[in-house]
């Protein structure tokens, strides 16, 4: 991808499990009916359970979107708890425009998953992605709920990636183990993203799990900031959805000693979890509705980091600079378009645009470049395009994808 | 198009001629082989040319890209002349992005009109249109002005919307005539639209001509108002061009009395000006790239006139709204997800949302509306989307279209 995931050197290696893989955590998945669809009588998986057999602490990041799915508020009540179990998390339907039934119907869900378990509800978090304004069959959920529990086990780290798809073509999986002062330490995670891709909370759903010991209030700062270089980094079509949430799980089973900040362990930690994040983002761009280019928007030497991330996300956003993306065409004037209209500070004379390290505008005009040298850069699948404002030292990446003919086609309805 | 356009009592009624509709207009139009293609040998007209044979006042908004092309910023200067004459545009080619030598050829372009009539280069207003980042072929349209004003008549005011047309697929035009105290004032006017329509001077070019007499500042004063309630209430794709230019020219030789603000006559005349304006915003919309549906979305009782208008825009721009618009999807949690993301006040428990007065969902939530009934209406070529925020009592209404696969197409290069 030439994302500049270039962590040969680090200490950790992937694994398999997903969020299972961490030592403590089990998963299970089945199918409620909530989802249309499904083969041979059997429906598809829309219901998935995660807990960890020993207390963890949470964290999370939730939409700035001010219309909140019902999941999305009982959730940030819910990761007020000290000691965390789990996260039960349906697709197919958002419960999201539900008014207060939906806010009931969530508590529900965090309910049925605790008394299977005999655990508290506030000890779950829940999470639901789908159609947006449509009443949560809750009675199939909780008439679930009991398979489900009793199905968890640890090799079950995949199948929960696979039922909180949508419109997702592939799994989104990953884990790692590190190596923290000789103990193994692992990190495990899924999301689900397509449509509605959008920096502040990028994904639709990212489940992290992890057997380090951390404080919580450590592990909430070290989340943030892994969301903030990941799922924060990337778009495909600018929507924000009602339903975006990260959460981070700890339990501490590895054995490792509890993480200090401003350690060596720490920071090694922190590279992995960041690893994971970027990685999960990453696949949610590349699976993003119909693309068929991945494209780096570089915003480099803006006069603030907010010129830069604005200039960064008008070029990731623009309808016309994405659909010359797909056409293959370096048309860089749509570039400085985008740009302009970023109500940053931009001086044309200053601005040089490059494809792949290429230049085609300098001083804002046209560069020498042969244009058919530029064209022979966007008929790659991954390329990175660089704007040099001259103007202060700021910079900003985000990470996006073309406009094609499939994305309209895949959205025309739901 | 049910846009509210309801002027049937108005003391006015259309006629032909455009621009050259009124008094002591005339206009020529010509192709120099800046536009590529043309039939027989024939190269398509890319250049036009519209004088007043009086000294005109003159009034203009620009577009409010900090990338600025070159033709806006000399027009930009030269619309300070007490006295102008006339505009030079051409097709094919933005002038934008050309650096230092691209004003030295907007100021060429000024020069030769002025030159080949015997005026001052400062009386002209200059726009370009076409693709960004190339040099303008000046030597060529030298060139072709000495013949381009041999064939200034007062019958080629179509002819100048069809030499600045790009990817748009018929001309806009539009002319009436009032009657100001027994005195017939003709309004005229010509734009060109399609790609890059977007709120704050929506339209690329738009020039409008009037024989009233009216003083320069009350004119200035009107046609932004006019622009405002016009070209910068309607959106197609989001990006705002570096080129966007709208003009309008009064020489006073309809000898009715000089328009003194606050008489009725005045009202009567912006009554016309505001008409001529919108109509040529619809058709701006109308002719939107490879669009289908034409949708006008109302934000009402907004807490304030900023969150009405950040609403209605963030609906009316949103890529996953207009495709479910382009599949005929009554989505309204897409629209609710956009409202969401606004950055405006928004009590999700509050908003009510209509598609052409039928409501879709209430009070935050899905209606008793059965989704068969919402359907028919999508299947409109033409409805409203009404957003009642019950907050306040600002209201803001953007005209705007569907996302479709063919928008891609046409954008895919230029």
């Amino acid at each position: 991808m030439g994302w500049g995931f270039a962590f040969m050197d680090s200490p950790f290696h992937e694994i398999t499990g997903a969020v299972t893989a961490p030592r403590g955590f089990r998963a299970a998945a089945i199918g409620c009916g909530i989802k249309e669809g499904g083969q041979a009588g059997r429906p598809r998986d829309d219901l998935a359970l995660i807990v960890s057999d020993f207390p963890a602490v949470g964290a999370a990041t939730f939409t700035t979107n001010k219309i909140k799915a019902a999941p999305v508020r009982v959730s940030m009540d819910h990761l007020r708890s000290a000691e965390l179990r789990g996260i039960i998390a349906n697709s197919g339907n958002a419960n999201a425009c539900t008014g207060a039934d939906g806010i009931r119907c969530a508590k529900r869900m965090t309910a049925a998953a605790a008394g299977a378990l005999g655990w508290n509800e506030k000890q779950f978090l829940v999470c639901s992605t789908g159609r947006i304004g449509r009443e949560l069959p809750i009675e199939r959920i909780e008439k679930a709920v009991p398979e489900l529990a009793g199905k968890l086990h640890a090799d079950n780290g995949r199948a929960v990636a696979r039922a909180i798809m949508t419109s997702d073509t592939f799994e989104k999986e990953i884990a790692i183990e590190l190596s923290l002062a000789g103990k193994p330490v692992r990190i495990g995670g899924v999301a689900k993203g397509a449509g509605m891709i959008n920096p502040d909370m990028a994904t639709m759903l990212c489940f992290v799990t992890t057997d380090a010991a951390i404080a919580k209030r450590d592990l909430q700062k070290l989340f943030l900031e892994s969301v903030e270089q990941s799922f924060n980094r990337i778009t495909v079509d600018g929507d924000m959805s009602t339903n975006d949430t990260a959460i981070c799980l700890a339990n501490g089973q590895s054995g490792a000693e509890l993480l200090q900040p401003q350690s060596a362990l720490y920071d090694a930690f922190a590279h992995g979890l960041h690893f994971v994040t970027r990685q999960l983002a990453r696949m949610i761009v590349e699976d993003g509705e119909g693309v068929s280019k991945f494209v780096e928007v570089h915003v480099k030497n803006a006069a603030t980091c907010r010129d830069a991330r604005k200039a960064a996300e008008a070029v990731a956003n623009s309808m016309l600079v994405k659909c010359s993306w797909c056409g293959e065409d370096p048309n860089w004037g749509r570039v400085m378009d985008a740009v302009g209209y970023a109500a940053i500070n931009v001086r044309e004379e200053m601005v040089d645009i490059f494809y792949n390290g290429v230049v085609a505008a300098e001083h804002g005009m046209a560069s020498d470049t042969p244009p058919e040298k530029l064209k022979e850069i966007l008929r790659n699948k991954n390329f990175t395009v660089t704007i040099d404002l001259h103007l202060g030292t700021a910079e900003y990446k985000v990470f996006t994808t073309d406009l094609t003919t499939d994305y309209v086609k895949f959205n025309l309805s739901e």
